[in-house]
């Protein structure tokens, strides 16, 4: 039984090739800006981006209306545009304004990170001016676990802690740069310079890996390319402006359904 | 001119080959454990070991009469009998019991860290149980850098910011792996655990990547294989007792020197 009207859709069932009502079933995690639930298939879970706006490992929190839906009708475009240039992910669907259907994987317990250019944590760290333009795009790893505050880890300590088989690595490091080359040009064409950005994967009942979670201005470094400014979760980090706007300036320069 | 009576000293001049005497000239540089002077040989300083110590990067300190002596004759051997096994440094001679002569070298601004068991950063970082074996020796690299605290830097941030090539950290791995299997040996044969260390390497004037600083209990965690006893500088980081007594035992224990 579905919990409620929406809850209820038509898509292809992935093991049996036919299809099958995909019903919302009970949640099975809610982290810091997403819920997920199980479904009647257990190859897919539904997810539900919530409006909450965390940062600094949760210590600053904010529930802001409507960025559920933004980071949803983003993801869901950006997911759907990398398919199109033959980088699969997760995603299957979008299902509401704020949910969609993600194939259901076992999340590789790393935070992948790329970046064309200086900022954040990497500019704080090493002392590198935000901004500065690196040599070639950089891919690091942060062991995602928020009790640790996500520390980045080196190939060799994920291989000598089996967080990652090497090979798995260098797949990851590969898959990264792939999607950061596609990306790149997808925001070049709006305007929009991609700093750095944030992209976690799984494994499938299969065991390959493929691309997941979100990849969103909460994810990502957005900088307009004329003026700089920032249209990522860096306006709430650092209390430049208004969040939504922001965020409804990236969805509707990559052509998704702006409420303004 | 010598600037007191033990600053000059008969031992063989590198590049001419002969014999010529050895004078401290002006201080280089003052660090938090040693200071570094000029010698009339431009491939020669002159190393003297204070009695400082400090931990947290610089937060606590502490003067601690006898340290440098001890760390001084402890380098000392430790770099000869590396020296007996092949394993070449910077290190020239003793020449007091708080003074050795050095190859001068630029040093690579990176500490090299070379881990049997988990133990301090490592194990608090990642979430490792201290003590811990890992499953092989590991390296890390940590940018030398006082204001930015001495960062863990993974390889692709050491390329990328060209602190060091692609071929200089692959050689500073497999260096500093055949110095932990040497010092593995003398301390085993001792009855002491080699936890981790840390070793810095420098570039000589011809470009030869050399080991180079010091090997002590300051840059070592030294386990009593018995008792776990602590024979580190952990004594002075976490108040377990007198660091004296504990690099004394070191010092003794390898055949030194001892004042007890
Ligand atoms: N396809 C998928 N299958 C299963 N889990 C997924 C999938 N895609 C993403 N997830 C996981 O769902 C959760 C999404 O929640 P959210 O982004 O709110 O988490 P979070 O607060 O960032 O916490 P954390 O990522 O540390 O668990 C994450 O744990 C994410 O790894
Ligand atoms: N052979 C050498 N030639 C030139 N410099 C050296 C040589 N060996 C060591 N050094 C440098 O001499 C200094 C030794 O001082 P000390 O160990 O007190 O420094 P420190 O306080 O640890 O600070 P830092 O290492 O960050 O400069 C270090 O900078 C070290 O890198
Ligand atoms: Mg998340
Ligand atoms: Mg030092």
């Amino acid at each position: 039984m579905p919990f409620c009207k929406n809850s209820r859709l038509n898509i292809p069932n992935l093991l049996v090739g036919g299809a099958v009502k995909v019903e919302k079933k009970e949640l099975l995690y809610e982290g810091k800006a997403k819920r997920v639930y199980r479904t009647n298939d257990e190859n897919i879970v539904w997810i539900e981006y919530k409006d909450s706006a965390t940062a600094f490992n949760g210590e600053k929190k904010a529930e802001i209306a409507g960025k559920g839906r933004l980071n949803n009708e983003i993801t869901s475009l950006l997911f759907s545009k990398l398919k199109e240039n033959d980088i699969e992910s997760h995603f299957l669907k979008k299902v509401s304004e704020t949910e969609q259907l993600v194939k259901r994987v076992n999340i590789i317990p790393l935070e992948v990170i790329v970046r064309n250019f200086a900022a954040g944590s990497f500019s704080k760290r090493l002392g590198v001016e935000e901004g500065k333009k690196l040599n070639y795009p950089l891919v690091e790893f942060c062991l995602k676990n928020d009790d640790l505050g996500d520390p980045l880890v080196t190939d060799d300590q994920i291989d000598v802690l089996e967080i990652a088989t090497k090979d798995d690595v260098s797949s990851l490091k590969d898959r990264a740069k792939e999607v950061n080359q596609v990306l790149t040009g997808f925001f070049q064409e709006i305007g929009v310079r991609l700093i750095d950005f944030k992209l976690e994967f799984g494994k499938d009942l299969e065991g390959n890996i493929l691309l997941a979670d979100e990849v969103s201005p909460d994810t990502c470094r957005l900088w307009d390319i004329e003026t700089n400014e920032k249209l990522d979760k860096d306006v709430f980090r650092r209390d430049l402006g208004d969040l939504n706007n922001a965020y409804e300036t990236i969805l509707g320069r990559l052509g998704g359904p702006t409420h303004v």
